[in-house]
């Protein structure tokens, strides 16, 4: 498997395109907003041709996304890389018969679905888990046990930034290796 | 302007890939479940370029899709049409200053978000509006208002879907011309 990184060049484009906004969601807080790259036609195209050129030669089956964010990255990369999509979704918003994972929150529980047959049409799926960050990791771990629970073999998880202070990367490279586009933020 | 339609196979295609879902959310809806087209790489890919042929000639310059799943189709059609992807959201998701717009539900009133300077970078913008599913058209009406109160040019407004019998389709056409991939189901 090629190991595809990012150029610095093109790392500087998406980068510059990331706006701060300080307090947000609370005080103390500075989020990360990607929306920015999204509507910069420039930083995006970068941005995709980059995850579409790692993820190639890969044999991906399937590219799921994580609500919200995650469908916006993943949906693209799935049309790039020709697969289907499968989206994880917070609970109740799926119609079929789903699958469901818990994780802790800072205060209380929180809970992902996936529908059951999410996989089908495919002998023990290559799948390519994506979200735009990884922080503590309680969503992006509770999405990959769905994804091995319903059969899919996941081939990584990429993340356009990883808050690597927070140890989400170490707890969900326990089912598959990571990718952070950005590193560390 | 070229009206590309979808052709008969393409659209059979499409509709073969929609599961229906009785009784969801509420007993006596029947729920059109477009997770199926999205996991079925014939169907995606068959919708996908029907989409980028229907629009590559009509110099959008960003797509807006509505939270959440004219993310996956929005995101998808920005990429192939090398434009900028501007998401609409629900109230209190997007972190920079917003406009926001309020509309009636069958009980109560929602209201929908976006970035004040979501289209930078282009004078007069075109605007591309982009959901799976128009109903009533309140999210829709809400979002194409949005759209014009930032400076866009709403060029179309795009549905996989219509539920023509609901009214929403008339709704929206006061803002700008309707594509309904589908057609009524």
């Amino acid at each position: 498997m090629l190991d595809v990184e990012l150029e610095p060049e093109d790392r500087k484009i998406i980068v510059d395109a990331i706006r701060d906004i300080p307090d947000f969601p609370k005080p103390g807080i500075t989020f990360k907003d990607i929306s920015t790259i999204l509507n910069n036609r420039t930083a995006f195209c970068t941005l995709m041709d980059h995850l579409e050129e790692r993820y190639e030669d890969m044999e991906i089956d399937f590219v799921a996304g994580i609500d919200a964010r995650g469908f916006i990255f993943g949906a693209a990369l799935a049309r790039d890389l020709n697969v289907g999509f499968v989206p994880i979704r917070k609970k109740g918003k799926l119609p079929y018969t789903t699958i469901s994972e818990k994780y802790a929150l800072e205060y209380g529980v929180d809970e992902v679905e996936m529908h059951i047959d999410a996989f089908r049409g495919e002998e023990n799926p290559r799948i390519l888990l994506i979200d735009d960050l990884i922080a503590t990791g309680g969503t992006a771990s509770a999405a990959a046990s769905l994804i091995q629970k319903a059969g899919g073999n996941l081939i990584e998880s990429c993340f356009v930034m990883s808050l690597d202070f927070l140890g989400g990367k170490e707890k969900i490279e326990k089912f598959a290796p990571v990718y952070s586009v950005l590193g560390e933020k």
